[in-house]
This record gives structure tokens, sequence and C-alpha cells, in this order.
């Protein structure tokens, strides 16, 4: 390490100074905002930017860039000065404008929306739990392309985190299998600033955040968070270590340099207020306006842009000779470097479709036709890694010639993610974001609950990951309601830019992978059944592509009277309950909503297609809750499904008593045609 | 601590033994279940059980009785078999119907259900988080009820739990909580087993677990699982730390006995099988087949009966002398063992409804409503206990008069979650589950994703919990989509038996605190505002009881068009609405919906004078998706509400932005009236 002269000691504080400063009078503007995190974390941004992080801010999607995540984003104005000062195309109208409407400054960083955020953070202890699979993807991906010699893929991941963060469940998680994995490229900087919004931290939280961290296998440090040459000297440990994961402890001031709020809750997330930044400034030296950079601070700042101009090109240069090297290799790495999806693995899941219409599977559950599928396309998608929050054998998400992904061995591509849905949740976004990786989950539906906020992140970013989720009703039998959805199918559909595909037989299992692997720009979840369904006829040839279709219309010879709608373990019995109605002379029609998300965005006349306006007998068969179905069903349809809770008992005895049955929906639709 | 005799060490063993058979045939019988937990800490369970914890079968609601947890509730048939042997009302019937449709042996405990459940378990985590909760909730109590030479309540809480549960990140959230708190009553036994579904837990799990709960301030203790002596001394231990919760890692063999399966994953959820059974019986030299007990044994664990008998015989000697020193205390302790609730908080409640009717309020947010409301009765409410995770600031929820509980120190009546949503919500369970405490909580409405699974058992239980989720939608404003609620109506609204009160001004805000307040059969959500509203003429007269109701008629002279439906911060905009349709011409009404689970439950002539079906111009605005508003718009109404995500800037100019306005709903209607 290079110790700095006394020059450079003060244009390093006067370039951390430059981020407070950005940050404060940001927040200020806009009347709304958290400052005194960014004053806090200066110092250490500063060291980790200008000495140690590599990228290069005229490419933010250079491959090998080191990744950098603010887990604490509520002090966005951190980042954004950063994105600024680097020289990222952040413009510094953008800084005035933030929180504003259409600005690229919103409240918190949000990946896909503002150049230079690698994922899109607030939600405490989704970015750390996000930064392990980062720090795992990077992992991954240097053991599918690295070759001797040609170490092509070695970056960094950096964290930024709070007490808020480790206190959430989700980083105990994520940081627990991050440091059973020993992913020693990943290192995180604890802001250890004694103060949350209800106060002194004290007030709730009172742990040895090292000694916790050491007992996850980490390697831990802690440091003054403003002694610059101790934060730098403490980032070259980190990545001495080779077998862990670090964390180090900076013991930080809130809202630093403000002489009379530094230290204290009220700097948090409220503008300082026009006094005390004055009052800032003058105690600091700092003697330019709001938004103004003395040219030598923004000159050192703006170093970054060289220095990343020469990181990649040094790059390129080992690019160009892995090329030349390993030549089918390079091929794939320039195809995830251009973005482009994996392909290879169409024709395996087709020649599975074309045998499954040719012979129908027996009778199956959809999560076994899920593994089968799997089993038959997994690896010809060389993108693809898998795994299970400790329910593989339930789940069906292992293929038999995957590996492990283990400690300290990252070729596999299955993850053995534990008891941690929340923490796989945040883990899949983290390896999705990286690149080169389409992340693909299992656990019951009824634990979607607990990935759920990692689930919406995933969501409002954009991101492909497909979660598994098995024993997806009241079908799941003797676990019983503690385990039984009822209300999940209701609470999936609700969140914005998810699709929920619960297939109803194998074959329409099968088109839900198809969907979910083209799916690119947000994640889709699959719904599959402990139980075994019959392979119903007129599945599997393009309907669930539509997200609804007309699954079998009524009987030649039999006026359409009636639509019967289904998805998933139901959609069979409303297949019997047409049939119920055919021989009494009533025609019905069956619906499959494999996927309402996709069904709703087709054209009008689709929908009027499928759904004539005109029949207005209509009746739902879903083993969960109503809430939504009324869409479908309009005013005088009825639903037949879930009203309350499960019960534990044998999954056929738990239809007849819940009264999920097709005598059901044959009696539903004829009190409804009186 | 009296060491046992030969004799008694066998007599101990043959014990832990007919809870290990009852477990295997019970899941044998029911070909369903989980053998290897119970098999493997049967003799845990027993020295607990029969020397250390004090509880009376005949009566599993003493009030000072010790509380039991089994988090690891898969292996429900540990309890069963407990709670039969030691004479509970469980007939051997039950366990014959282990997994059976109506039976009191679910697949996993539900409280409530079955007499001696504390709480429902199962889903991983969750119980050793309620545990603090019911440990909190004891410290609380003898703080308000001891009084020197009175120890009236001084029970502990036992834990059991596994590898899954303390993966699980509510398990870190909670467990970190209770060793700030310092609960030093709180002891638990953890199964270490080195066993999960997919195999050995090293597949995935490396933490230390003494290191990390010494981390969180808890006590620590390693024995073998299976020596019984080495159990009692650390439980004795244990109980001898009064500063401090205790953690006993138990190393144990998983379906302990089982000759060939011992040790491994397939013992852990399915049953052993015919032959390994028979093999286990010869191999324990167990000579009765299954479901009956040897005479001795049997009688050796049902001296439980009698000793419980002295517990609480003792006891209630112990309150009757406390009832002589301190009568009115004796009167609320009496008031709390009969299950009464809380009197006294409606009279100031009513007097400030009477106020905001006589002096309607100004414009304020109704999560300020909601903190003034707290101030007005919180105090006259003997068993409320609030809190939040770290935005008590934001939530409103904390009144001045309240003192923290905070480390030793329990006489409060406020709680400082820190930023542990999930272990908020499950330790709310924990405190109500005790009895004696009406618990309430606060954190953005953003972050019920995080608590959803403690939500979902607390409405599954029906056990009485208030959640204040405040910041309820775009009108948070500048933090962003991050943090802005789009799909939480619906989500929460999808969950059986919580009711979810959005409530439209200051005095539905307090109708909301007086229905929750009153709601004792399951958990309440109040969804608040962090923006000002106006009070609206009509609001506060009672109509929040009924769940929805006519806020404003079509004015005098106008026929009745439109239907003009809203909750929350949009209810205004449909009064706005009414009075622009008023000056065209047209008479619209407006329907407050505040909660739509208890309007749903109202007559359906209710619903018709509400909402007349003849009606068909319907406009619901909320902001938020529209699912289920179709249940009362029908199929040609309309919702003005959000479709997508949200953005970061002022609040008035998301609701311009995303079309939520009055004026929008005044095209919507007139759109339909043509």
């Amino acid at each position: 390490m290079t110790t700095l002269t006394q020059t450079n000691q003060d244009i390093h504080r006067f370039a951390a100074n430059a981020v407070r400063f950005l940050s404060m009078d940001a927040v200020e503007k806009s009347k709304s905002g958290h400052p005194g995190m960014p004053m806090g974390m200066a110092d250490i941004a500063t060291v980790l930017w200008c000495r140690y992080m590599r990228f290069n801010p005229a490419n933010p999607k250079w491959l090998n860039r080191d990744r950098f995540v603010l887990s604490n984003g509520h002090g966005s104005m951190l980042l954004y000065s950063l994105l600024h000062l680097t020289g990222y195309d952040l413009p510094m109208d953008e800084l005035k404008n933030f929180r504003q409407l259409g600005s690229k400054t919103p409240g918190h960083p949000e990946a896909g929306h503002t150049p230079g955020i690698e994922v899109t953070t607030g939600p405490l202890g989704q970015g750390i739990a996000n930064s392990v699979g980062l720090a795992l993807a990077e992992r991954t991906l240097a053991e599918r392309f690295n070759r001797p010699g040609h170490d092509i893929i070695d970056h960094y991941t950096y964290v930024f985190c709070s007490d808020g963060d480790l206190m959430e469940g989700v980083s105990h998680e994520a940081c627990s299998l991050g440091g059973h994995l020993g992913l020693s490229r990943l290192i995180a900087f604890y802001d250890d600033n004694h103060i949350s919004i209800d106060g002194e931290t004290k007030l709730s939280f009172s742990e040895d955040i090292p000694q916790r961290f050491q007992a996850y296998g980490w390697h831990t440090q802690t440091v003054d968070g403003h002694d610059q040459e101790a934060i730098a000297r403490a980032i070259e440990a980190a990545q001495a270590e080779t077998g862990k994961p670090s964390l180090i402890a900076c013991r930080t001031v809130i809202g630093w340099g403000a002489p009379s709020k530094a230290g204290t809750a009220s700097t948090h997330g409220t503008p300082l207020g026009a006094e005390e930044v004055a009052a800032t400034r003058k105690s600091l030296g700092w003697e330019w306006p709001p938004f103004e950079l003395p040219p030598h601070v923004l000159g050192f700042w703006r170093e970054a842009m060289g220095r990343g101009q020469a990181f990649e090109q040094d790059w390129n240069e080992r690019l160009e000779a892995y090329r030349k090297a390993h030549a089918a290799e390079g091929k794939e790495l320039v195809r995830i470097i251009e973005g482009r999806p994996a392909t290879g693995w169409e024709a395996p899941l087709q020649a599975l479709r074309d045998k499954w219409i040719s012979e129908p599977p027996e009778a199956d559950a959809t999560r076994s036709a899920s593994g089968k599928a799997l089993e038959a396309f997994a690896m010809s998608h060389a993108d693809l890694i898998g795994g299970s929050a400790d329910l593989t054998p339930s789940n069906n998400t292992r293929v038999k010639a995957y590996q492990d992904i283990a400690p300290g061995s990252y070729a596999g591509r299955y993850v053995r993610y534990g008891v941690r849905e929340h923490g796989m949740g945040a883990v899949l976004s983290g390896l999705s974001a990286h690149g080169g990786i389409v992340p693909y989950s299992g656990t019951f539906l009824m634990f979607s609950d607990y990935m759920r906020p990692s689930i919406r992140l995933a969501a409002l970013t954009g991101i492909q990951v497909i979660y598994v989720f098995t024993h997806d009703s009241i079908g799941l039998g003797e676990d019983g309601p503690t385990h039984q959805p009822v209300e999940h199918f209701a609470a999936l559909r609700a969140i914005p830019n998810l699709r929920v595909y619960r297939p109803g037989d194998s074959r329409e299992t099968l088109e839900s992978w198809a969907e979910a692997l083209k799916q690119r720009d947000g994640p889709s979840a699959l719904l599959l059944t402990r139980q075994k369904l019959p392979t119903l006829p007129g599945t599997g040839e393009g309907g669930v592509a539509r997200g609804g279709y007309v699954l079998a219309d009524a009987p030649d010879g039999l006026e359409l009277k009636a639509l019967l709608l289904g998805t998933g373990s139901e959609l069979h019995l409303a297949a019997l309950a047409r049939d119920a109605l055919a021989a009494e002379g009533i025609g019905a029609r069956v619906v499959s909503l494999p996927c309402w998300e996709v069904f709703a965005a087709q054209p009008e006349s689709y929908h009027n297609d499928v759904l004539p306006p005109a029949v207005t007998c209509r009746v739902a068969v879903e083993a969960g809750v109503s809430q939504g179905w009324e869409r479908w069903l309009g005013t005088t349809g009825r639903m037949v499904g879930m009203t309350g809770y499960g019960g534990s008992a044998p999954a056929g005895d738990l239809f007849a008593h819940f009264g999920i049955t097709a005598e059901a929906v044959v009696k539903a639709a004829k009190a409804q045609l009186g």
C-alpha cells in the first residue's frame, strides 16, 4: 500500500467533503431525504471509489467491473454524488432534481433507472443480501470462464450497510449463506454510527456485530470510519483474505461535519436546515455554493474516468487473448457481455413437448412435470442456476447432472440455500442483476410470503428470476393449514410485473417454463402441485403463451351456455364438469387461465373470443380465495374455491370437505342457468 | 439438583421411548409426518416436562404455567405425545387420527385447536420468535402485578427449535431483540441433529450457533441431547442465569433408536416403514404394540397431573394472599385470568369522537389522527402494549406518557423493536398469545411484506393483534416506489380473518381503532396516510362498524345515477367528484368502504341498501391496484387507481401524474353514463 502524502490527504478530505455537500445540498433543495448517512460514510466511499474500486463511468455495464451496492439505500445521495463526481452520465441537474418527478435521482436507488446502480435498494436488508448473489455470480462465472492464465472474471462486490440492514432477518440469512460458501470477494462496510430513526441504536440493538459475523465464517475488522488510511488498510486486508467474505465495521459519526447536529438522529431522515448547512460550510471551510464544485476537487474525482477507461481497456486486451486461446468460451462470454439470452434449451424443451403431445403423460404432479422439464433442458441452458430452500426432494428442482455449488467450489449449477427463503429471494436477484445468469429457486408456495419483499423488488426492477413454488394449495394435504396456501395466488397476482403461472397439467407446466425462460424483463412464478393431475386434451399447444385460452369448447351440437374457468389442479375439475353438463344437454366451455397477467395483456377481441360477453353463466374453480376472480366472472358468476384456511388431512378428503369438486362446478353453473 | 438413581434413569429412558413410539407409530399409521425429530428430542422433552416444567394438564389455561413452544412444529407428534402422556385432554384416539380430517392432531400444532398448544407453529422461525413475545409478556406482567413478597407472575418460556428455525431470518430478529432485552426466563433448546431435508446441514449451514447467540447477548451451553443428566444440569444453569436468555445447543441424533435410519435425512419427513419400526421396537426392547403404553411408564408420565394440580393449587393460594394484600391489582389479575377484556378505554375514545363530531378536526394525516387517538385512550387501556420497528416518529405510535420497555426494565408500555418487522410480527403474536396483553405495532405499510408470515399465523390462530401501517400509498411521496405500497391493500385483504381498515379521515381513524380494540378473535390492520386529509362530513357516526356505508347520498332533487366508492386518502376525492357531478346535474352517492371484511359480512339487504344493484355506474377510487374491486364495481364499473409502481416526487405531483384525482372520478362516471 502506498501511504498518502499530506497534500494527498487534504485532497482526499476535500473529495469526501464534496460528497457531503452535494448530499446535504440536494436534500436541502428537495426538502426531503437523508443527509446524515452520506456525510458519515463519505470518507469510506472516497477511499473505496478513488483508490480501490475498478469501474468505468463511461461504460456502466462493463462486465468485470466491481459491483457496488448501497444497501442503506436511503442514503441515495451518497451514491448519486459518487456517480456524478466520477463521471457517470448523471448531470448536476439530476442532483438538483433529487426526488422530483421524472428525475434520475429517486428517493432510493433504482437499478435500470439510473446508470451505475446495480440493484434497487431501500427496503433494508435487501442490498446486503443481493450482494451475496452478486458475489456468488462472480465466482460461478469465474469457474465457468476462467482458464489457466486467464482470470477473465475477477471482480469484487462491495456493499455499504447500516444497523438497519443488519437487524433485518434477510441479512442474517444471506450473510450466513455467504459465509458458508466462503465468498471472499465480497467486502461489506458496516456503518456503525450508533443512530437509528428512533434515536440511539442502543434503544433496540446491542449485538456484537463482528462476533456475529465471525459465527457466520466471515473475516471481520473494526476501523475508524473517518480515518482514511485505516480504511485503506482494512480494504487491503479484506482483499488479502481469500477464504472468507469480509465485514469492515466502521465507527462513523452520522452527519459528520455538521457542527451541532452531527451524531444525532436529527441528521438521519430530514434536511439539516439552512442554518446548519451554512454552519457546516463554515466549519469545514467549504467556500463553494450548492451544486458548485471546486475544479481541483472535481478534477481529482474525474480521474476515475481515465482509470476506468484503462481498467476496461486492459480487460478488453485480456478478453482478446482469452478469445484467441478459448474460442468457444470466448463466444459465450461475448454473448453475455452483449446481453443476449442463452440458446440451445429450446430444442430439447420442444422435443419434450412434442413427445408429450404424441404420448400424453400419465397423471403426474406438476412439480414432478417441472422436474422432468428441467431434466430435459436445464443442462442445455448455459446460464441457468437452480436451487431450493432445503426442499430439493419436494420441489423437484435439482437436475441429476447438476453439481452443487459448495464452499470454495463454484463450478456447480445448484445452490443449497438452506431454510432461508428470504435470503434466497434476494440472492436470486443479485445473481440475475450480475448478468450471465438466469436463476431459479424452489420452495413451497406458502413460503412465498417469506420472500415477498425480494420478489417485489425483482418485479419493480424488471429482472429475470424464476420462482418455483410447489405444494400450492390444500392439495398438499396432511401438513395442514400452516402450510396450505389459500390467499397466495391473489397475493402474488397483485404484484405488478410479476407473471404468475399456475399450470393445469404436465404440458402446461412445460409451456410455463418456456414462457418464464423467455421472459427477460421481469420475474415469473410457477405454482405447482404436490398431487397428481391428469393430462388434459388440448394442453401443450401454445395456449399458455396467451395466458388463457379455450381448452375445450361446448360439445358439438350444444349451444354455449356456460363458461367454466380454472387453473392448476382445479382445471381438470372444470373439464369434468363440462362433460357432466354435456350429459345433461348443457353446453359449457372450459377456459384455462394459467397466467392472468399475460391474458390481461391480450387484446380485448381475444378476451371476447375466449370469454364471450354474452355468456354470463360463469364458474371459476380454483383452490384459493376468490379475490380478483370477479374480473373474469362478472357480477353473476360464481366461484368454487376457498373462503378460509384449509385443514390437515389427505388431499382428497380436503377437496371433498371444502367442496372443491366437479359436482360443485356443475351445481354452480346450473344455479345460474336457473 | 437431585441426581437420578439407576432405576429412575431407566424409567426416564422408558418415558422418552414412549414419546418415540407414540410418534413413530402415529406417523406410520397416518402414512405422513415427521418421526425423526420427536425421536431425537424425546430425551430433552422428558427431562424438561417431567422434572422442570410447571403446568397443569387439567387446566391448560392456568395463567402462570410455563409456556412451551415447539418451533420445529413439523415434529408435532412430540408435542401431541407429551400432551397425551401428561394427561391433557387429548385421548389416544386423537393420536391414532394424526393428520386426519377433524382430528385434534393436525400436521403442525395449532393454538386454539388442541389443548396445551400455546402458539401455532410449523412455518420455521415463527415459534422461536413467538417465544420471545411470550417471555416478554411474562416480564411485563410480572412488573405490572408482582409486589414485594408476591411474585405472582414468575413462569418460564421454553422453546424447542431446529437448524431450520435458526436459519430463518425471523429467528435472528427476535433472538437479537430477546438478547437485547435480557429476557432471562426464556430458555431455548436447539436440536443440533446435523440433518435437514436436503441432507446433512453442512450442505448449507456452517454457523457457529453458540457464538452467534453470544453475539446477541445470550447465555449458551452445549450438551449431549441424549444425556438426560447433562440436560438437567443445563436447564438448572439456564434458570440460574438471571440476566440473559439461554440457548442450550443439544447434539442429538435424528430418529434416535431406529437401527438403520437414525442420523439420516430419511427419518425427517416420512414414515420409517413397518420394518424399521419393528427393528426399533426390538432394538429398544419395547414390547408394546402401537398406541399401547406399559402401565408403569404411563403412570410415571401421569404424575404430571398430580404435580400440575399442586402447582396450580399452590399458585391459587399465592393468588388469594395477593388479592388480600393488593385488592385492585388482584381484581385486574382475575380479569385477565378469566379472559375478560380491559375496560376504561371506551369513555376517553368516545369523548374524543364526540369532540371531533362537534368540532371537526382540521385536515390531518390519519397517522397523526391515530397518534391523537392513542394519546386519548392508550393510558386508559391497561393491557395495551405498543411499539414500532424503528419508525416511532413516523408511525405516531408512542404515547407521551409511555415508558420504554428496556433491558432489565419491563414496566414500560412501549417496545423499541428496531428495524425488525418480521421479528416484531412474531413477537406481537407471542405477546397476544400469552394473555393479558393487547399488542399493537408500527411500521410503513410497505413493510407489511416483511411481516406477512406472522400476520397470516395470527389470522389463522385468531388472536388479537393490531398492526398500524402508515405511509400507505404513493402519498408518502419522495421516498419513491421502493416504499410506496400499491398492491398491499389487495394482498392484505386476501388474508382470511384479517380485518384491514383504511380510514378516510381522522374520525374514521378513531372508529377503526375502536373496532380493532373490540376485535378479539383475530388481528386488525390500520392503513394510514403520511399526508393530510380533510375531515369529511358524515364520518365518525358509526359507519366504520359496518365496514362500509353511505357517506354522502346524491343531493336532494337529483336522481341517484352513480356510486362513487373510496377508501382512505382517496375518499375525499370521491366526495369532491360527487359535488362536481352534482354541479352538472348528476346525482352521485359517496360510499366509504374502510373495511371490506366487515362490510362483506353484513347481510345482503345492507349491501343492496348501500350499493343498489340497479345503479351500475360505479367508480372506485383507491391508490392501489384494482384487484378485488370488481366485487363492488361489477363488470361495467371503473377503477381510478394504480396499474403499476409509483414514483419519487412530492405526493401531490404523484397523484396528478398517476391521474388519481376527483376529475378522473368524474370522467370515469360520465363515461359510463354516456
